[in-house]
């Protein structure tokens, strides 16, 4: 896409363009599953140098994506399998050093915005176990070694006048779990991923990722604890979709016989000369909204179900 | 803007184009006045002819609209001149046979979903008193002829299973109210309008408008009673942003010097072909997406407590 | 208890007080069992005669109380068994006249209190099928007969100004469901039941039950279809949990050594003296007031997942 | 009332038994004013020695009381005084040293509860500005010195896993505010103050207290900064409420004349003997029970607007 970098937050679509243009990227590498008996899709992305960083335009670290075409419809037996894939994919994330970890699932996003609502609703969901386990000990659950599951939901800067990344810092100073689990809703390039992909990563929060744009990152780095984070696409940057359909008019009228002396015209210009008038077309309004399904009520109460079952298999 | 019809539920938008055509519509009255010491502007149109509800795509009476830039920001004392000036507007348009009404307010949309939320939110702050003069008569209230109100929210299809039109008409018919008034979020055609704009119209709500399309309209016709429709945008339509943006592109490059050779190809098409072009190109995947602002969450909190506001100083 | 009748929506507790006395109750019918290999009592009461339903202060018809006492924990697993008891029960009481049904689910009381929102939140869960079943005929979902299911949150009547009888009847004659689901939330008269008894009838909603007291009753003969109610009892009413302490006092006084001359004193009132004595000094405010345990979103939220995945099973 | 400790938030009604029992407290200063026009009773206590917190059972200090008897009604220019002359009190309690304060709000209790909500939606309709401040400059607002106003809910133990206390503690931490202000639903021991009295203290919250019983307190000495705390009651506990009314019963007996042989019997027994009888009966399932008015969503509706104005005024 040259110079002009439409916003994903999935490592899987950052990666597509270069498989669009055929090529390897050096210190990125890809590994593809399918479930048997089940319709997911799991793909495992390590980027591994940071050089690989620099050319994904993600930080050094494990992503993998789950992928389920209708991962956002009622079927209960489905979500289960989802669910159980996820507990899969977040227990082999966690820290190994000890036997029962204490951790702090971080619900990022705002209640009040429904594709913005993933986190918080994920977090409503949990098992709560670590006041439990202060006041009556392991034993009150009967088992050997539990891990403490605590839960908190920052909300947005307009809500509190603070950074999530503030008030995380605080809590995990005071509470010091040994990690955290971020759950937030990502902006997707592609409308067809939307309620369709977990994304999983031991890279944390990006600065400017998520729906509502979190301007500082939360990381190993920033907190002081590894860092797990989930994602799923609930929404597409408004600019990124006038962004592409204007690319795809573009390319058709260079195609199109109708249009000949237009692909004379345009073929005149270079990439980076098409991108910068699409740019200059754009209202600058359009980085205030974002688009998304009319029927998102719905795929975030499925999806947050499905995450907080998951997480709950993971921690049990 | 030839055959391909981008939607917008407001009638002042659906006017627009005639006047950038520099035409009359026959038929159809425009008045602007602006309030003075305010910054709100009031523009009444009146569609008096079929021919002028014809070309307008909207049936036959009164629409007002009440435009004001800041309409979402903080400032109490700015909304509640909102509140009074909409308040004037309802009083007028409320029937005039009777002393004391007996109204249903209704509250359209889903209030799972922020942008479609307005209609409920309204209902949630309204000075209910129906039941009240029921038991204790108009007394309870120390004054001599009081209006009835009472409100309800009738959720969409996919929470309810049925049309909000079979649910009004079956309260209607039970609870006898001589005059309902809608409120609804409405699709724009320009960002720029979302949440700075109130319509008030006397001819009920269009089938297919609002934000998640109602598919059967609401009007004396249907519900047997007068509907007073009252509705701000919020959304826009994902495939009206992207049209209008690929529309402005076209433009450019018939204007713009750099690209000679493709103004003269465009040329060459007339109004029609080109938006065919668009048409082709959308995906029909935006038709279920809308396009909202990033801070819909306290635009619709605002512009609520100004609705119901006016609304309770309109039946007090 | 003498003629003060101490409230409560549960046929079974109606019943204690004939038993607390060993009196049989003529023209009622009592079956009590236990599912295997679950901690689950189902207890069938048939109410047959007039005679019958005075003496329990009930109307005729069938009363089924399924008792869990771990209704509110956590295990899903348990709360796959009630729901999957649940659904059993409900289909033995839906009319058998149809291979396929068409059924309204009524979420009766206040959705912004929290004991009294558990009949708003069941709707929220329920499978919502009959726009689909309208829309694209019984093959959307692949099978020969399928239910179709609707469901409606008619709200109170501070929020509306109408009785729920007034909008349900509305929306019955337009829908025209072939019977009605009934979900509320219910006054029991002991703080043990709360959360732990789900209550099934084909009587309906009875005038001046539930925890906000509706005024006219939901029933065949008020609505026109069958009626099934299915209940949970959330709150004790504060008079009634002050009366039962008080009538405790009393006893202790009669039996207790230290207090011989109170017995004397007390004894020589009757039942109905006493009782009147209480009756005097219950404060009338405690009829505004209902009790509720501190933790009751979290037993509302399980409950209500519970019912609407019984009645998922039900009617799929 | 003895050794029996009834159990309220309410610094008046602590000090209200020494009143019955015409007491004077030493330690303990006490000021009445009503404010001219309108019906608002003001009440200023102050705690000034350790022998007067004592006697009361609070923590030195400052506790005003504000009073109006039409507090949850629906007049909003009534509401208008009220939040007047909250602000008016709270700046007196603020911090002097500063010409502008970083004032963190804190929202304490369940949201998910109705009668505890309050302070999470005092905090829903603050207007922050710490982020703006932060971002602009204190020229954002176009004055020369503006409060920072930050806000946080910290959610219940049993949705964090996390003591308030350890929260709050974290994010004053990094967020470094002057001064803390802690919103919270209180227990009161008289049903008829509930909704109806606000009281402000410069105390902070006491281990304790609160509808959720919070077990750490919130006060300059645990927080490490001033903390101002604002309560309305909204419940009663229902152990309180039995033992009122069984209070009453027993008064009753001794005065009343049918009852003369019970009077002798009762006055054998000392007030200690009477409580101590009480609380052998008092169900021990009353202590995780509360008490709340069925309207209590309209009434916390309406608090909490109250409250949020005043503080917005307070900090403008």
């Amino acid at each position: 896409m040259g110079q002009f970098q439409v916003r994903t937050d999935l490592a899987l679509e950052a990666r597509e363009k270069f498989t669009e243009e055929n090529r390897e990227v050096k210190g990125v590498k890809l590994k593809e599953e399918y479930r048997r008996g089940t319709e997911i899709k799991v793909t495992t992305m390590v980027i591994e140098t940071e050089n690989g960083a620099k050319a994904m335009g993600k930080p050094k670290g494990t992503y993998i994506t789950l992928e389920a075409a209708d991962m956002d419809c009622q079927d209960e037996g489905y979500h289960r399998e989802i669910s159980l894939e996820l507990a899969r994919i977040v227990k082999k994330l966690l820290p190994k050093k000890k036997k029962a970890l204490s951790v702090l699932v971080v619900g990022l996003g705002n209640r009040d915005v429904t594709p913005d609502a993933l986190g918080p609703r994920v977090v409503d969901n949990l098992a709560i176990t670590r006041h439990i386990l202060k006041e009556f000990g392991k034993y009150a659950f009967g088992e050997e070694e539990v891990n403490a599951v605590s839960g908190i939901v920052p909300g947005v800067m307009a809500q509190t006048g603070m950074e999530s990344q503030e008030i995380i810092r605080g809590v995990v100073g005071e509470a010091k779990p040994d990690v955290m689990v971020a759950i937030d809703a990502l902006a997707a390039r592609s409308t067809r991923r939307l309620g369709r992909t977990i994304q999983i990563t031991d890279t944390g929060i990006n600065p400017g990722s998520g729906v509502g744009n979190h301007r500082h990152g939360l990381s190993e780095e920033t907190v002081g604890i590894p860092v797990i984070a989930i994602g799923v696409p609930t929404v597409v940057d408004a600019a990124t979709i006038v962004n592409d359909t204007m690319h795809t008019l573009i390319q058709a009228m260079e195609q199109n016989s109708r249009l000949e002396t237009l692909s004379t015209g345009l073929s005149a210009l270079n990439d980076m000369e098409k991108y910068e008038l699409i740019r200059e077309l754009l209202s600058p309004q359009l980085n205030t909204m974002f688009v998304t399904p009319k029927d998102i009520d719905e795929s975030v109460k499925r999806l947050s179900d499905t995450l907080s079952e998951g997480l709950n298999i993971a921690f049990a």
